[in-house]
């Protein structure tokens, strides 16, 4: 639906009064983003620019829409993007966590808001006075985990609160999964975001979180045996491990006084028992280079960290080592399933234990041209209203469309498309580097993902 | 035994002629290093002064002899150190390792040899070819582990070359222990050490070492599960664990076809399970800040590293999480005795787990007022010899005499001080950034400690 006062201008114009976004990056994550913006861009007057290194990814994800333009540029290069930002209106990097500093930096000076989906860094955070004097809002955390999942719960907790509950505790779970019909590997997982994220979790400190007013600590090599079984409706038992991070919510989310708070990210039962075989064995380390792996074979390379013992097989000595036994046998088959035993060359020179392991489990994890993907979230309340002790859980499934329109682009896109749509119309009155964790910002978004089918079922336990 | 020249000498001319030795730092290790330079100064004509900010120290150690004074400076401060640094002969750096390198620095352009007992730094190393042109030799690891390890090892290494042999496997261990006649703990081990290195021991990357040929790798987690039973006669049964940095010492000691490489620790038997249980819970890492420390027990500190379980006690609890048996009774008797189950206050702020775990350690761990270490050193090379296949045994055993002459003390000091008698005599050609591995440097301290009682008995199996 175009509007009136469009129809009648000129193209000329047209360029001039309509909103000019700018995306940077096109990668995976960036598909159900840049399709919302250019299936809204008639009906709201913008133009969407998206810029990549790569000129055919961009221009995969802008063709046969009439909005919008690919462009090739570094966001890296600081002369390469400049032109770039400033003839937008609103920036939306999408580029890796790591690389959005100098990005969101140039766009406060330049009195432009910014979007992105990653973990708000310190960096960022020690910009927010700046970007309020220069009155631009600066929205991170605005994905799916983190953003869908501090979005539901605000939602939640603000309405128990209103409601006049007192939460005691709350626990938070997310897992990017293979869509059941897509699932036929005994690991019932496959990569369908970053496999290298997948490989290093849980890595780079303990988890840290608060059970009944304990502080509780898990260092690395036990976070894979420290499991919760999740039940979800259609959808069965999964289970979850902590993520390192879960004390930093209780001033997020303003819970200062919640006795139990934990996030933690879902797998299918049974992934984490096995994984943390690799743990144990020690694969997923990132920090050294070893020896040789050009010529090495996965049978070698798991035999590197095992002992030395020649009359006996990688099988015996894995099996002794991690005390697996023949009834176990879930665990071995998950190992064979992924070739660990075989005498396949890695093909891969100066490589971590981590680098060749996810080249090894790319090998098998990867998703198919017709599997789909599937994004889990739930939510665990427990809370006192009026003497009683109640638990209301809330989860949401969303199924990717195809590898393209992943159910991980859709949640991390959309919440990120609409909050633009909305900082063009001026709805948020927030200025500063923001998260979205208030009601004027959240509520608009989730109402509007219900749209399009990501929105979350409630179950009251009294 | 005065020499005739010094008698003749005025108190002014001796003070013109003699040669001055300066030692910073007057902690536990440098006892026995100043006590063997002031006994020896008479005779070689030196002048010992021993500089630490703690002056009571270090008169302490100067104490009762006439060649030598104590003063009172920060090492750390360039101009307080300066004119100490200007009127010696020789330095001697006994500060903690990270501080040697501006030490190190200052010498060299002053013209000065210097010493040190720790690992070359790579800042130290990049000094090379400028002590060289100095014309200053920069001999480092001369202490006991690193230091008699190096010259012990390759005085056989040299001397099984000499005789034709090819040397296809190496393991040496060392271990700082309690000397049997004080060793009444069901660990079987005390501080005899800096006790922050025993609880950090093992962390900071993977074991890596070669084993007939294969490269080897063992995660943090499991160091302490990979051990070997050493047995040395008269003194029983060890155990060792691995060093993290085997595989360097292939170049240092002229093995590069070596197909066995191996470094470790020795402890008693049945250290290394128990120690893991701490490893295993995650009360070992340094990296992070717990939460109310300060008003934390024993028991409530363990308990941080368990499962939330309120009808459960943290024995029990603990007991189930690390598969601790009923008929594992030596590993609880272990726990127990350092009192992990107690209701005892930690008293400590602000603490890492490995901090307050070292605090609850000393308070057990530390020696009583007449207790003795003892310093353990074994060596196993596997060579080639006109066709056999042939194993040479050899360890060194050394009983402190009390908590000042500590066999550690001895161990780490009296290589130092042969060394630096000898520097000042000028019987070593070498100059630039060394390391006790030439003959003409090990040949002479080995043969000298051998009349302290610091020498290695050989076993030859055939």
């Amino acid at each position: 639906m175009l509007n009136t006062a469009d129809d009648i201008r000129s193209p000329l114009k047209t360029a001039h009064f309509m909103k000019r976004i700018l995306v940077i990056g096109a990668g995976r994550s960036a598909s159900s983003l840049i399709k919302y913006l250019l299936e809204n861009a008639p009906q709201f007057d913008w133009w969407v620019t998206v810029g990549d290194m790569d000129l055919t990814l961009a221009q995969s994800k802008v063709m046969g829409f009439e909005r919008g333009r690919a462009v090739m540029f570094n966001g890296l290069d600081e002369n390469a993007r400049l032109p770039y930002l400033q003839e937008a209106d609103l920036v939306i990097s999408m580029l890796p966590a790591s690389f959005h500093a100098p990005i969101v930096k140039a766009c406060i000076q330049m009195k432009k808001s910014v979007i992105t989906p990653s973990y708000l860094s310190d960096e960022i955070k020690a910009m927010h006075l700046e970007a309020v004097q220069q009155g631009v809002l600066v929205l991170n955390e605005l994905g799916v985990d983190p953003g869908i999942d501090h979005m539901s719960a605000m939602e939640i907790i603000d309405r128990l609160k209103e409601s006049g509950a007192e939460i005691t505790g709350f626990e938070s779970f997310t897992g990017g999964l293979v869509a059941p019909e897509s699932d036929n590997n005994p690991w019932n997982y496959k990569f369908t975001w970053n496999p290298r994220n997948v490989v290093l979790a849980g890595q780079g400190g303990a988890v840290k979180f608060i059970q009944e007013g304990t502080y509780k600590y898990i260092p690395y090599h036990k976070v894979f045996r420290r499991t919760e079984i999740i039940t979800i409706p259609e959808y069965g038992r999964f289970e979850g491990y902590a993520n390192r991070d879960s004390l930093k919510y209780r001033s997020i989310y303003g819970l200062e006084a919640i006795r139990t708070l934990y996030r933690g990210t879902l797998r299918r039962v049974g992934f984490c028992k096995a994984w943390d075989l690799f743990v144990q064995l020690g694969v997923t380390d990132d920090s050294y280079v070893m020896e040789n792996t050009e010529t090495m074979t996965h049978r070698q390379f798991f035999n590197s960290f095992l002992a030395y013992s020649p009359k006996d097989s990688v099988e015996t000595k894995l099996k002794y080592y991690l005390n697996i036994h023949q009834d176990d046998g879930d665990l071995m088959e998950k190992l064979e399933y992924l070739g660990v035993f075989d005498n396949t060359p890695i093909g891969i020179k100066n490589a971590t234990p981590a680098q060749i392991l996810q080249r090894i489990l790319e090998k098998k994890w990867s998703l198919e041209p017709n599997d789909k993907d599937m994004t889990v979230m739930f939510h665990k309340f427990n809370y006192q209203l009026g003497g009683d002790q109640r638990e209301l859980h809330a989860h949401m499934v969303v199924m990717g469309e195809d590898q393209t329109y992943t159910s991980m682009a859709k949640t991390v896109g959309l919440p990120l498309g609409i909050a633009a749509k909305h900082m063009l119309q001026g709805t948020f009155s927030a200025t500063g580097v923001q998260l979205p964790i208030q009601k004027e910002i959240y509520q608009p978004i989730l109402s509007e993902l219900a749209h399009h089918g990501i929105s979350f079922q409630e179950r009251l336990f009294t």
